[in-house]
């Protein structure tokens, strides 16, 4: 076959599997939001649509990929985590970020005009950019978990004063950016109360909190959870055996599940301990319609 | 600052840069297109709409990209050829990965209609997923090119045949599956030739060649180039540095060339020697307007 | 300077730092020992002189290597494994694996002469090759290290009734080879005893568990350890910042410590528990003398 | 078979194939050797023995890996060039690497006493560390060479200097150092020529030049060689089957030439030119016997 003279170049192809047994986090920004936002004009210092758009395809991009056990979402950013016991496409770590990213993507273009009705999409349209980094342990995972939602309260407070200046302070950013150089949090609460009557603790929680993306489980009495966390829980190869035997079950859950989107503290230890099939991979209970 | 406490976890992100003076090619591939042509009806052997919404898919991403020399594209696959000399992003692999699949997904999405007009695209979304891989010389780059174009013919001859048989002939898949098990080409141009009239040569060159996309230069007469082609020419550092003054230039010729898809040979010296700007990085003489 | 010229050949230097908080194991293996056994004409089927080199050189690594918490050896190989949280050379994986085989290379060619007298090295002399693979968990470790000592456990049972049969019984390596194929360990228990006396049992432990190489410490009652093994302790800053401070001491410490070869079982609980510091890296106390 | 259970293990071992087509660069360097050439006394600026010794290591480097082409050395570091061509090893980094420093370490410290035979060496022994850097052009590979030799010249010149004024100068080491602070090499050239009547240029070669170590096959007229230099040459299919026919006489040729040092330079196309083997891998002619 005259192919074969070329064939050798499948050669060059590198293998790129990701470590087993740890958590991928896929974390994709927005390329260039900053422009696409201007463009657009997005409100300041959140706009709800925009976020709302994110979220969609968010939870579009948990129902095709029934891998990931939780996405978190701030500003033009999500980050996408996939149980260390994941072996969607070997692991591969092209194939896991290209296939999120477009996914991700393909919804947030196509669901675009239901989130912006009046303002169609022009070249250059939105897109995004992946990578993935491993997690060893469940502490490492949730302390990257915990570290984007710090950002998203930093971020938060800092915007929400920021913007309160221009839009209600009549300041220009020059002058609002010197004004909140070297300033505490405890400082931008003040401004936002005494000057512009703001109690940031007031501000909805999805700006606050950022928004957390999961299926619908029956939420556990924190310490009744029947199985205590084992980082190490299904690793020989009994279990993994055991494992196969469940995964069929696992799956109908799975897609029974609705995905939800939440704006809640993920940083405590209550949100883990009340929703354990996070860690343990393990389906909870469908909750019962009302 | 309280978020330091969780900054630790930047420190798992693993760099992937990809090895300095080689060829990156990009190829992806539709995700399921298999289930997604027959949900839209796609016509067989070829849809003439879906191959033009790839094509101008790809021709957004060459807009968008002006490090991309060249790309070329069959069925659902496509691939994306950045120039050795490319230091975009760093040359991080899952940056110009996930870049180009996005922005490939972004404007096959958003231009779906204007192909398939009476087709609205509904969940599951169209998506694609995607590879980098490294070539050390313009040998093995051009042979990687054939290699895709052979596999382009191949396909296309089987898939006019099988179609033929089926479509004309009355036959149904798996007899069609059994008459060209181990057929040579010459079998499959009897075939169409002498029960349905249809010489292979006189099929329409996109589906023969599939479809180049670049930036559309003056052709060059064969041998007449003022540069022979030099693996190395540009690594030195005075070259460098030289090349560093001349790309404000190249960047703008470049932006104002026009991307431009082509469905011809290119395993032969031919189209490489009448467009040395391919090999060489450095823009052509934009064409006059007729 | 005229050197800058060729500098930016650095640039095509790659990282290869191994993932943070996970266990690495380097292991290194003898190169064409089979011919070099046979060279030297070590004793079937163990031969006591090498073995006990192959232990100095690795007792050699450790201490050379603190970062190093235990080791692992049978026949020609050695694993070595780094705690997770080592931080030696940065976790660049080159270096680590040519440090190590490079120490043990100089150790079992410098002792060489002490434990075979009579046998003067010649070319070619012995090398050894190596490579790094990561564990995330703990239990993912303890059976990496279980793997290789079941191994030992297989091979010297075979490799015992094998020599025997030949040795004793007087059959050619062919035919002790049929009579050993699909034998289980109770097959070949029954031939050592009923046909050569041999109780296995008997034999000696470091052929049976192969050796554990280890820095020595008063052994821990089990369930006695004031603190529990924590995948994640010390993975918050406070605690890394607290663990800078007894850096220092537990520095001091291991430098202290004797480094031991033991034959002993490593797969059951008790080996771990009673060595606390194996897992936690934080040194034990050093024994009194006598 | 009861191991089985903890084999699964094995999967947590990834790939470090290195790029096919590739110039493989393995530099490995002594650790510390500036706390060991203290212990031993070396002369300075330059010990003959130390570099005779690193030289007679990499000549049995050499000669036990005959896809290595050439080797340069300076001071306590050498750099083996593997052909693009090689698949020794599956060019699995690890393997290449560790084979080149367990291999260089064996002979040096096993060669050790015939060039200091009054100095038997003690704990802690001479060890190397080593990495494997890939150039995907001859131009590339030069240039990596260039700058090796280029380091060697500018280091042995300030060397020379430093310690002139030194030992025959009287001065001590900081004064020496700010002296030399900023001065070019006409400067330490001239310094040396009036103050300590050292004519530069008739130092000894292997000091000015380092070592290349390589196959002595007989120097061609340049202009000659009857294939030219083609990057690609043998990357076709039929070429490499064809080239696979010749490999077994091609390996007998490699294993009659002598292996060799010399200290010339390697900067300039001449040395280059007549020894077309080094590029092509095509083992030249025996030289006869005198």
């Amino acid at each position: 076959m005259a192919n074969s003279m070329y064939e050798y170049v499948k050669a060059f192809e590198q293998p790129d599997v990701l470590l087993p047994n740890t958590w991928i986090v896929v974390r994709i920004d927005g390329r260039g939001f900053h422009k696409f936002s201007a463009k657009y004009a997005f409100e300041k210092p959140n706009d709800r649509r925009a976020l709302d758009l994110m979220n969609a395809a968010a939870k579009a991009v948990l129902a095709d990929l029934p891998d990931i056990v939780i996405a978190y979402g701030i500003s033009d950013e999500y980050s996408f985590v996939f149980h260390r016991s994941c072996a969607l496409f070997e692991r591969r770590s092209s194939k896991l970020i290209t296939t999120i990213v477009s996914t991700f993507t393909a919804h947030f273009v196509h669901q675009w005009s239901n989130f912006f009705p009046d303002q169609p999409l022009s070249v250059p349209l939105p897109s995004f950019d992946g990578r993935a980094v491993l997690y060893p342990t469940v502490q490492n995972l949730r302390d990257y978990m915990s570290w984007r939602q710090v950002d998203c309260h930093i971020n938060n407070l800092y915007n929400t004063t920021f913007w309160a200046l221009i839009q209600q302070g009549g300041v220009d950013a020059k002058e609002a950016e010197k004004e909140l150089a070297g300033s505490l949090a405890a400082d931008k609460n003040e401004i936002l109360f005494s000057r512009f009557k703001v109690n940031y603790n007031n501000e909805p929680e999805i700006y606050k909190k950022g928004s957390i993306v999961l299926r619908d489980y029956e939420l556990v009495e924190p310490g009744t959870a029947s199985e205590t966390l084992d980082e190490d829980s299904a690793k020989t190869v009994e279990q993994l055996v055991l494992s196969k035997t469940h995964e069929e079950r696992d799956r109908k859950r799975r897609a029974k599940a609705r995905v939800t989107v939440l704006h809640v503290d993920i940083i405590k230890d209550e949100f883990w301990e009340r929703r354990p099939w996070l860690l343990s991979n393990k389906p909870g209970k469908i909750p019962k319609e009302p």
